[in-house]
């Protein structure tokens, strides 16, 4: 039985359990909203080991961070340093979307050692094995496709984007729509030119229900990606796009009547007032699935801060609806991403994310800001440092920035704010300067 | 004459002229704007060859750096680096806020070399003096003030801070409302100290028709400081923030009245949802004057990280209604900027003031989004590069990543979904891969 079908029986199952520890919240209520499908706990039958985290309405807001091999990078070692990196700096998700190298080797590596769980498109691994037998793209096989989706499930993915609202429907809108950057969704791209050059309908879209069974034996929750995101701000929330999530909508509902997880993929590039209308729209369209958004990023012009453009669209976009934000790093529409542009991905959409749990009254989110603000006021720079989201960061530039002091700081010196005020006011002040 | 004053009797100055051009738009919208007191031009007769920029109602918004030299870091050398630095990222304005060694010699290098308008908070340099003729700073006299006031004015200061609203009353409200972190602004926990101590009321309020007269006298923007301002998120949009709000208010009125150009200083820490509602009731309190808000930064738990946390809060704060940013840095909470801290400050809240001119429609913004995502379609990486907010740190991240490759990018290699899909539209596409 996956979590869904367990679920909907009243079955609180270990996993339910675990992820309503990690929560702080009753595993009960943690079921209910997995059985109403607001909720999905991706856990593959085969993935041994991971620590179960549920993603949706009620819950915290989880990340994403997105390793893998490309082309001009195939060496698994360093994806492997870069799954550590992101776990340490606290995502909740991984992504392996390899397409350089051994990318069998790969997965199997990632989904190994990492401890939380793995993501997969296996889109792109029917398209390397197309290429590697010597055909093109286009040339790959319906049965391509499916032996790809049942080799990362049997191997043990907890989720797998799969680009099924890509229709020549879509297509023929995307067409007449005219839009600046067409396509920018990898997976997408890869559906779209089959589907021209073939002119056949999407096979993820017309053998869905070979999908759901798949799907349903290793327990895989359905992550539908969205091909026609926008690529740019100016191509946001155009009818192509809202074409492509209205057959979502109807697919996570297929999804839930065959007892499968299924969550919905956003965008992308925003402008700012549009995330909360995209956001809705999701949760109306989709049926109130969980809502796993990319960015979205609020401008186009920042590349080498690609984790700020995206940190400020996910905390908007979190607190106005989307319960898991995929991060982007600085190296985003540069090239693939180093360990360290892994770790700062991670850290600026977590702050996204806790700024928004912060107003979604997560459980524990305004607590935690309340404990920083009291080490703050009494200088106490230990319990600062211990608090700090990325706590070795906080130290080294503390040290650097302190070096003759042990108690005060050197932006205000002995004109210390809080010391002043707490004297004259009367109240206790515990800090030393 | 004041800007107001030439701006309220029909007169476009050379200043209105050269802002009105920066901006895009007609002079006469500009003079418009500063008559009604929408929008602030902040130039001292006294500082001259500056580059006038306007701020408020229908412009771009604007971003401010603050520099200064503290206790421990007293050199004057790397505040004049640093404002280098702040002004090649694209800072419109700098903020002296000296507090160590010669405050008067770190003030006048400042005037001297920066293009953009600089403020001042003349508080800083009363208090400084007082403890350097043996008072402390209870012992500041009301002249003390007022002197350092003139001082500031007569040396060039576009802007100066003043904290003409934390009044008896306003401290009352906050000693009997409870406070995590009572007062966090340095100005305001002066004034507080001082009013406790000698139990009196503020020079800064009950005066003020003496600050105007001086203000007037060189053409010195009045940036009415928010004393009150919350130090952490429990302490978001609380009666004494409020309160003061509304005496700022009537200070503004007081101000145009007397010809003098006005703006007020906002929070802060905000949470996200609390973001809108201050904008909207800075303009209704305080009758549309321009809003200079410090961050907002939307949670307290991420030291090292600020220029993010502040780029997510500054970003809704000007689309809904703020005007200029000040910048926060990575340092922020731990210690005095570094040079690198300067830029990556500004950069972060420039992202967050064009991210928000896109959707607040001031010319150029959109624009400037398109023609990057243009260049992206094409893979043409030089114009990429030319238009991105950072061109220098992008070149570098590019060059790092794809070192055997002038056209494509090792994120997706050959597997490139621009390439492929314009192929298979049949768009024409110039980008090589």
């Amino acid at each position: 039985m996956t979590q869904l079908e367990s679920a909907r029986k009243g079955i609180i199952t270990k996993e339910m359990e675990a992820a309503a520890e990690l929560e702080g919240i009753s595993p009960e209520l943690l079921r209910e909203g997995i059985a109403q499908g607001e909720i999905v706990l991706p856990c593959n039958i085969n993935h041994k080991g991971i620590r179960p985290i549920a993603v949706g309405k009620g819950l915290s807001t989880k990340v994403n961070a997105n390793i893998g091999t490309s082309d001009a990078y195939p060496e698994i070692e360093k994806e492997l340093e870069k799954l550590k990196a992101a776990i340490e700096a606290g995502a909740h998700s991984v992504m392996d979307l390899s397409t350089g190298g051994d990318i069998d080797q790969s997965r199997k590596a990632i989904l190994q050692a990492s401890p939380v769980m793995v993501g997969t498109v296996p889109l792109y691994q029917a398209l390397v094995d197309a290429e590697e037998k010597g055909r093109g793209m286009v040339e790959m096989t319906d049965e391509d496709i499916f032996h790809a989706v049942e080799k990362h499930c049997e191997d043990g993915a907890d989720f797998i984007t799969v680009h099924c609202g890509v229709t020549l429907e879509v297509i023929e809108a995307l067409r007449n729509n005219g839009r600046v950057m067409d396509i920018v969704s990898r997976g997408g791209s890869f559906m779209t030119a089959w589907m021209l050059h073939n002119q056949k309908e999407n096979p993820l879209y017309t053998q869905y229900d070979r999908l759901l069974e798949i799907a349903k034996k290793y327990d895989v929750t359905l992550s539908l990606g969205d091909g026609l995101r926008p690529g740019c701000i100016e191509d946001a929330s155009d009818a192509p796009q809202i074409r492509e999530l209205i057959i979502l909508g109807e697919l996570v509902k297929r999804g839930r009547d065959a007892g499968v997880q299924v969550m919905v993929e956003g965008p992308g590039h925003v402008p700012l007032d549009q995330i909360t209308a995209n956001m809705k729209m999701e949760k109306t369209l989709c049926h109130n699935a969980p809502f796993y958004v990319l960015g979205p990023i609020v401008t186009d012009v920042a590349p080498g801060y690609d984790h700020i453009t995206s940190a400020i669209g996910g905390a908007i976009a979190a607190s106005s609806g989307a319960d898991f934000l995929c991060y982007v790093t600085p190296a985003e529409h540069l090239g693939l991403p180093t360990m360290e542009d892994v770790k700062e991905g991670v850290i600026a959409s977590r702050i996204a994310a806790h700024a928004a749990d912060i107003v979604k009254g997560v459980k524990g989110a305004k607590e935690w800001d309340l404990e920083m603000a009291k080490a703050r006021k009494n200088l106490d720079w230990e319990r600062q440092i211990q608090l700090a989201i990325d706590p070795v960061k906080a130290d080294r530039l503390r040290k650097e920035k302190n070096t003759d002091t042990q108690d005060c700081c050197t932006m205000c010196g002995k004109f210390c704010a809080y010391k002043i005020v707490s004297e004259h006011l009367g109240r206790t002040f515990q800090g030393g300067c």
